[in-house]
């Protein structure tokens, strides 16, 4: 069994790196804070015995031995940016329950046949930088290291320029570093084990994501003087790609969501009809048929709304990531170390995507959930019960220790 | 005859301050580059023999002396100011019009009876403060100088701050300066002239005008893993409302419009519901019953809007216009002067608001319209010809003369 106490402990340490007045954690990949916190894990890893390397997109591993170097590690770990307004548990659970995790195997004196990596990807969220779980997507080979270090964020900032800002742009090659498979604990960021009471969730597979840049090019005028049969307004033609984006991922039921979540006008005035929107849309589902049918629909709705309104919307799918299924041996191991620990538990589908789902192209992996108050993730007021967070250790535990080998 | 070219000339000499790349303006009131202007117009106004003061909201008043200086001299011109992403007409066509008028007057020789008093009044576009037509407002007593002055703009700088920050806190008291009548020559910034082919608009009309400040307070989630029947989702919430005002503008035909120019979403990222949107509305019409309908329709779609998203919206009238219906003398005067001189014109309605339907409140005052290209305004590519220019010069300066007596 893991140490509840520390394990919370330290979770609430890190939560001081960009806190929010409203409890929460703003720590935007590659910023300040993230340096504080980076800085925060090398030196505890280091503390831990791990030997501590960085790649050059920045992502971090501290590496346990095993009897058998010959063997790739099994890796452990997730991601401790954060949403501009996101909590204190989602990635930074499943990183810091993975220092746990060796901080209990070191305290136990137990040693590994396989030696264990705990990991911090790089920029997880999405948020300052497209696409989520970046450095693992490049990790696996789906972007270059070169295209990925040239993403801007909002202010033109590149990759690479944020990582030298705060040092972390690391020697080791990106996928340097070899798994034998890979298991992440993190928060459901869903309704689900909680309506159902359950401690953990074996998640056997993911929703895809479709991401998207539009810009809608309307036409600025006079709000007052501009009749309303004359009027190309932005505005309100996002208004009706919002709505349209709604009813369709409606129509699939419980099989799919969408989002618009940013949405910037242009040099806005109150008395001008806004002339030009840049905007985003998110779209998911666990069933490739299902993001087909998205995509086609929404690319419809959007041409039929903009030749009606007379505006010109460009519309750029920039990442599709396919529906994920973990790997079923691994998924097993998850399941009877719930089992064996005694903890309530069901199969689970994640609703967003994770750096494991992207590992999975290229290794087994699988994932645990514990529950999260009310469903609630990407806000300030995310919260997780401390046994909560130690079961889902114990599980993260005994799945790496039935892998690796004692 | 005023001095048609020297007229355009100066249009496009004042057109460098704040010039933007695809040949608009960018002059927000108060800033460094109404300062440039202000400097220039004061300068120019001297150089043409006039006595310039400023009153306590930096609206500039220069004084050409009459014959019986015991009466209030007649005021003409508009203001300087522009929107974000402004045109060179708006505002300055009619400001510079007086100073022609003044220069032609004195070239001329002629003097008049009544003595004459151009006007740059501050704060018309309401872009960067709100209301629109701030300065004539406070003229008229429609808002005291000190609310006025703490007005703050998006980044919380006051009226008071931003007069001192350019040196215009002028010393006169607002209102000080009387005026026996009010003039105000601008382009129509609506496509009825151009449409019908005529030179001249004897604006006898001003729409009202509604403004609110709206705040939709919803609930932040995961785009990928909140059920859509969980969401309390900010900007679904506000495209219904911005498609509710639309469709309740239509409902009333040509006789209102309704717009909803600026929406900002608190921490945005793609991967969140958004949770909170402040927004404003612009709503309009020249008939005060049509305005009260307005106002009912609206508010109580978005009540209902808000209650089926379970969502809170906030919604704020800060400013209420009535409609304006300018002094039948003084429209007379100005038909008068556009049948005199022998240009096509008819009666029209203001679309947008005006310092002279401010000032209308207090004093006999009228308007001079001429056509823009495509009725386009509150835009880069506002147009307007030399020759319409100078023939609504011609009327504003034949309408103050038959006003001032020669
Ligand atoms: N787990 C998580 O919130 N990931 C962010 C990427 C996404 O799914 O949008
Ligand atoms: N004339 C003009 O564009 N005024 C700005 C105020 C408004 O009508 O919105």
């Amino acid at each position: 069994q893991i140490d509840s106490a520390r394990l919370w402990d330290t979770i609430h340490e890190t939560a001081k790196f960009g806190a929010t007045p409203k409890g929460g954690v703003r720590r935007l990949t590659l910023g300040p804070e993230d340096k504080q916190v980076r800085d925060w894990f090398r030196e505890r890893c280091e503390a831990a015995g791990l030997e501590v390397h960085v790649d050059a997109l920045g992502s971090m591993f501290g590496l346990r031995k095993g009897r058998d170097m010959s063997k790739p590690p099994i890796g452990l770990g997730s991601h401790l940016d954060t949403q501009p307004t996101g909590g204190k548990y989602d990635g930074v659970l499943g990183t810091l329950a993975a220092l746990e995790v060796v901080r209990t195997l070191n305290d136990a004196g137990i040693e590994t046949e396989t030696p264990i990596c705990i990991c911090n990807w790089t920029n997880e969220e999405g948020s300052r930088f497209a696409p989520a779980m970046m450095a693992s997507a490049a990790y696996v080979g789906d972007f270059t290291t070169d295209d990925i270090l040239s993403r801007r964020d909002a202010e033109g900032v590149t990759v690479a320029q944020a990582l030298d800002g705060i040092g972390y742009r690391g020697e080791t090659p990106v996928g340097t570093q070899k798994f034998s498979g890979f298991v992440e604990l993190h928060i459901e960021q869903g309704p689900i084990l909680e309506a159902e009471n359950k401690t953990i969730g074996v998640v056997d597979s993911g929703q895809g994501v479709l991401w998207y840049d539009g810009k809608i090019t309307g036409f600025e005028s006079h709000a007052g003087s501009t009749p309303m049969p004359l009027r190309r307004d932005a505005l309100a033609t996002l208004s009706e790609i919002v709505l349209a984006m709604e009813a369709i991922a409606r129509k699939h039921g419980p099989k799919a969501v969408g989002t618009v979540g940013e949405a910037v006008i242009a040099n806005p005035s109150r008395n001008v009809i806004p002339g030009e929107i840049a905007f985003t849309v998110d779209c998911r589902s666990a069933d490739a048929a299902i993001m087909d049918a998205l995509d086609k629909d929404l690319r419809s709705s959007i041409a039929e709304i903009a030749a009606r309104r007379k505006v010109d919307v460009q519309f750029d799918l920039i990442w599709r990531k396919p529906p994920t299924h973990f790997d079923p041996r691994l998924v097993d191991a998850v399941e009877n170390a719930a089992k064996m620990l005694g903890y309530s538990h069901r199969r689970i589908t994640s609703g967003a995507g994770h750096d494991a789902c992207n590992l999975n192209t290229v290794m087994p992996a699988a994932m645990v959930f514990v529950p999260c108050k009310d469903g609630i993730s990407h806000n300030e007021l995310e919260d997780a019960t401390q046994p909560d967070c130690a079961a889902g250790a114990n599980v993260l535990m005994h799945t790496v220790l039935a892998l690796a080998g004692v």
